[in-house]
């Protein structure tokens, strides 16, 4: 991690973003956004400071690392120096209201968190039809299984803890209802490398209680299901930024797993949300 | 079948027409709703007399019974006879033209066909999600195995001919793309008794030409699954029939395999036509 | 447990042996057959005391509670008493070499342990057929979901311990490979009640490196799986007891996980065992 | 197929030996193992004329082509010039007691026939256990999808039928009970390439009339499984030649879904077969 770094932050902030402009300059770029690709962190702790970009900001002055993930070192750094920023790693980054209110005085766009590829995708799309169809759901178990680095560093259960709350909350939020027994593991196979395995087993309540059962198997290769969301996102978070659009872009939502600003985790819901952007879009540049 | 019925057909339907008049009259019943839930039938052609309820008419009283399946007749008679009517069968039935003429000159609400209560609606959950993700589906392969009297039924291919239809149709409509190789097969495992099972593996397409897999296994009860659909399609039907509406009532496409007048299969955008009709009569409502 | 009675052992061994005498009295039986069928205990430390009759037997004297489980309290007042004693349970218990040594002074037939009711029953038919075809097993990964009373004292890591080493060492034995990734977890899912639910993928290399996959999904009510083994074993342990045979009863290893006294974990082979035994009776019952 | 060529039966099989003459001479070969790998052939109707070599070679005579699939051409062929013959394929071939009788007469050692290399393998493992456990098979559905050749081939039902019989019948043999429900389904699927899928249910019947379930998912690339084998039978085949061995080698029963001359379909059973042979071959060497 970055904040193993001896450095001050206030030095490693002023380091990533000579970082940026270099690399800016060196390809003649107009825009450079920046995205989150790491694998998930330990730091999982919501705090106060976290909720004004003052507070924040002198957190870092007095080089208090116990306030900061790399995700918001990097968000920070990002955003202040006018970059859009997009984190599409589990950790805590762009999401906390001081980098928000950073990014709306700095006029970037923004937006994460932790990238839907796989099995939380295939949730999303299918918890709403148990809704439709008044199926309750008793309990969702998931089993995900990978061997490549993110499942590596996912085998710690720190780190682990913030990406399956990602993961569980969506189906709470889209059913509706608390009392779904939602659990989710993800261990480490090395043999799988990037074949990201998951077993989901729902187990719902139909007509007279009888109780059914839906299965899905996901044999899914993970960077190949991310790199073409990252290449579209920064398309799509620069096109906003050009467009003079600052804060979080909720039209972006059904990219990830717990979007920003967003409370629809619904697919087809966020990805309308998308369809609508594109077509206001177009709306806008046939008017002028 | 009750064209196996010696009677000519104009007797047929006036026994029918009958039969509900009494049971309206011995219920003291307001509205009689007529549904098809009979197994699928064999009858699988269309013919340019259905097309013309002129020329269907003049079929039926030169008793041709070879231009009428069950299904027809019934809703021949049904509508005729002012009661809503609705096919929750596979069967050729209320969606031929000269039907919804008969409909339109009567006033009577009509809706089909084909129950969506399992693994067809699991297909019209999943296919967006590839579509919307631009994940290319090579190929996707769906076994049902069931052991009701529908399965011993669909074990006959006449009589599946059109149900595989109507399962296999919703990919090409969803996905936009003729070169996806969509197999069903339904077979009759008589032990599994209601307990219809279906296996279905999705072969897809991702970035750098990634072959991945999804596979599903739905174990549902396929009565407790039906029942509160045709419930609450009853309800609704007698709803649009009182609201004043007649002919085919889109906003229930969310119900059917193959919905009439419909072009949407995606069930998220089908059931978002349910809720805009929910609210658009709430509104009506409240303005009166 | 047994073990927190605040009696001494030895009145608590004696009370047991009243127990079983009045029983036996009552019903006017020749013999009692003891099952332990108890949910798995924390406790899984072997010690030193397990090893000798005498040292096991002075620890009781002392009272020393920390060398006993309920499940070695059980097997001493039984096999003491002179009962058969059989451990369907996943407990230390009848396997320790005191417990064999006091069957053996005592003439008494005993078995364990872990009856192999469903997941590993699988597992310990399938593995050997990778052996044999010389496919390489490089992971296979087990995770076992289930609602009754196992379940929920499995959901503590400490019950599950001994539990989980004899699920998962069947495969390090019948691969003979000490390379093979085996990862076995269980969750309780109360919503399952008794249908135990296991996924299984096993993942292996076959000819010029090519990797391949099984899966395979068990569904099976634990009770109904567990009581006809158990009727079965009392029988054959009854048997057993009756020729005159003492010690660990080893032509019963197919019935267990962890067989006592035996290496055998491919269950046809365990099975030839069971077979041999019924021929080799029948044989002496002619000769006789 | 051979049987298309104008040319009289006679001639092709002169033919073939030609061939097999000139390769072993071209290579200083000892001997030439001849193994049918070709897909599975239409032609599945077994005619008295098989029962007798001379009624064989007189229809030979006579070319009456009708009584001859390309699998016994060549066997004949092969056979007759004395190569030790292997059908790997699913079509009718050496195992006709003419062909035996030929083999016999010449002292050619054979074997087949259809390579048990992926689901029907697991089929002859997990059903003894079935039967072993008490637990009644009710229903056993196997749905294989391929799209190599050979799927292509079985696309054909004409020559499917011949598999599916061997893939069937293996069930009834194990589980001795002619009650199963067994149906065995092989689709192409063309995108799947060389990676056959196989989807098997098992629906049974445990204590108490308990209904259950066991599916698997078989994902296995069907040359890198065919191949070992193949050679593996060829080296056997080799050695019992040498050993002065003739006839069908029941001993490499275990490599086929129907065994010539054997009876017994439990893949373990058929394991220790080989191992028996290995042993008996090992000690006659040692005592040589």
């Amino acid at each position: 991690s970055i904040l193993r770094n001896d450095a001050p932050l206030a030095t490693i902030v002023a380091g990533i973003q000579r970082v940026l402009a270099a690399f800016k300059q060196a390809n003649d770029l107009d825009e450079v956004v920046v995205v989150n690709l790491s694998s998930a962190e330990a730091f999982s702790r919501r705090m106060p400071e976290h909720n004004d970009i003052g507070a924040l900001a002198a957190c870092m002055s007095n080089d208090d690392k116990e306030k900061f993930s790399s995700g918001i070192v990097y968000a920070y750094a990002a955003i202040d120096a006018g970059c859009p920023y997009m984190n599409f790693a589990a950790s805590i980054s762009e999401e906390i209201p001081a980098i928000a209110q950073l990014a709306r005085e700095r006029g970037v766009a923004h937006m994460g968190k932790d990238g839907k590829t796989g099995e939380t995708l295939v949730k999303t799309v299918l918890a709403p039809m148990f809704a439709a169809r008044n199926l309750k759901v008793m309990s969702w178990i998931s089993h995900n299984i990978l061997g490549n680095r993110d499942g590596e560093v996912l085998a710690n259960p720190e780190s682990a803890r913030e990406k399956l709350r990602n993961k569980s909350d969506v189906l709470t939020n889209i059913l509706g209802d608390d009392s779904v027994d939602s659990q989710v593991r993800i261990d480490y196979v090395k043999s799988l490398d990037d074949w990201k395995t998951a077993w989901d087993l729902i187990h719902f309540n139909g007509f007279l209680d009888t109780k059914m059962i839906m299965q899905f198997i996901w044999q899914g290769c993970d960077s190949a299901l991310a790199a073409p969301l990252v290449v579209d996102l920064a398309r799509l978070l620069d096109h906003a930024q050009r467009a003079g659009l600052s804060g979080p872009q909720r039209h972006l939502a059904c990219f990830f797993k717990s979007p920003t600003a967003v409370n629809e985790q619904a697919f087809a819901r966020q990805f309308e949300m998308l369809v609508d952007y594109v077509r206001s879009c177009r709306e806008s540049e046939q008017t002028t």
